[in-house]
């Protein structure tokens, strides 16, 4: 079956550990005991997220808070990600960015700036950053421009908000470039998670709630991929044209039942 | 040669009668006794604008105040041809426009909407507007998004700008909706123009500086198009990959010498 010779476990946070909502969220019946099961069996976990609206100190502060016993060095997160790129390639970004993810970029030189960096900035998504950030795009001779993450929505309790993606698609559109997309699903992302493991694809098995970031992105990469019916899920999704996980689960806790009798 | 057998022309108006910019701008040298030279020669004479930043009344009332002969009557703008489209089809829209453009809804029903129509609403894309028009747009059995042009930015004293079609995206991409745009290029937009000169494609001549909505988008009806070389014009235009103007002139003025001789 799908659960055989594992050695590392990826998790999705947002919508398989817990839900957003009012006061920060609420975790999933099951999930921070199954987090604390993961641990207890020797098997490799990783935090494998596309949140991009906070520090991952704050992002574990919070976890922590909810109770699960997970570690700043267990996430891997776009922002990060995206500083490894632009040291790497010695780019020098305009951020339009959420306020608390800043202090990621500390370490990055920002000055004359020759790509723009693009997270879910929320309320910084103004008609003036949005203009600011289009002028300094337009300005290169080649247009670089890094988004971290390509979702299209979420669900907040006040009610549905646009995502980086369709703020990255305007930006596209207005300056005719195609942006790299950092975090779930590009493969350099997935690949960074198991590489920091230490384990290889085809031992990992990634556990999420989105059908297309988590489930579609992990297979690219040779690793299995379940989709818990919670969080994100919806029933239409088990009819997706192109993406089919290795199993459904209710939940996290039942994945980890299944995984764990077979070790 | 492109001049023969004319009896009507669609002039372009931001960039060929005028350049936009502080105080609204001032006529382009040669343009305003242009118009006149038309009108006095019995040829029709049509507006065909994207503009959506004020009515047609408010409009016409800035183009008389720099000095140019015309009417209301004479203008073919996006917002009336969006709000004939939405009478035909019992639509109900929320508007995500500028606040200037607001009075030309004044007749449609504005209700419980069940489609969005967007424009270039400047100031009021905000973070907050944006979400407002997803939500409407997410929460309907199948979308309708109606854009009033597709254009990607365009200049303004203060700096460029993101145009209407950059939010277009945006929005197509989070709904995974097409829009219906309403305005240059549209074939349907054209039309309207040439039935309201009562003149056939085949006699009529369009004068812009957009190589794609102005020249490729009247040559597509069947018109002959001219760009001037105004306005956004710039020299690259001229090695454009899809989109060649039956001719190039230096300004409104030559086209109209040019014309004007053949008749």
């Amino acid at each position: 079956g799908w659960a055989r010779a594992v050695r590392g476990l990826l998790l999705d946070v947002s919508g398989v550990l817990y839900d957003s909502g009012a006061d920060g969220g609420v975790p999933i019946a099951g999930s921070v005991e199954a987090v604390r099961r993961i641990k207890a069996s020797g098997l490799k976990l990783r935090l494998c997220t596309n949140e991009t609206q906070a520090t991952r100190e704050n992002f574990v502060k919070k976890l922590r808070g909810l109770g699960f016993d997970v570690s700043v060095a267990e996430v891997t997160a776009p922002a990060p990600a995206a500083c490894h790129i632009l040291k790497e390639r010695g780019l020098r970004p305009h951020l339009l960015v959420h306020d608390d993810l800043v202090p990621e970029f500390a370490e990055i030189d920002k000055t004359n700036p020759n790509c723009v960096v693009l997270g879910d900035a929320a309320e910084n998504f103004t008609y003036a950053n949005l203009n600011e950030a289009f002028r300094v795009l337009i300005g290169m001779e080649k247009p670089v421009l890094i988004s971290l993450g390509k979702g299209r929505y979420y669900k907040e309790t006040d009610g549905l908000k646009l995502d980086v993606g369709a703020y990255m698609k305007a930006l596209e559109y207005a300056c005719d470039v195609q942006a790299e997309v950092v975090g779930k699903p590009s493969k350099r992302f997935f690949e960074s998670a198991l590489a920091e493991m230490g384990v290889p694809a085809e031992q990992a098995i990634m556990i999420g709630d989105d059908i297309v970031n988590d489930v579609g992105g992990a297979q690219q990469c040779g690793m299995r991929a379940l989709q818990v019916r919670t969080g994100k899920y919806r029933p239409s999704d088990e009819n997706h044209p192109d993406v089919k996980p290795d199993a459904y689960v209710n939940n996290l806790a039942e994945a980890v039942d299944i995984i764990l009798q077979q070790l």
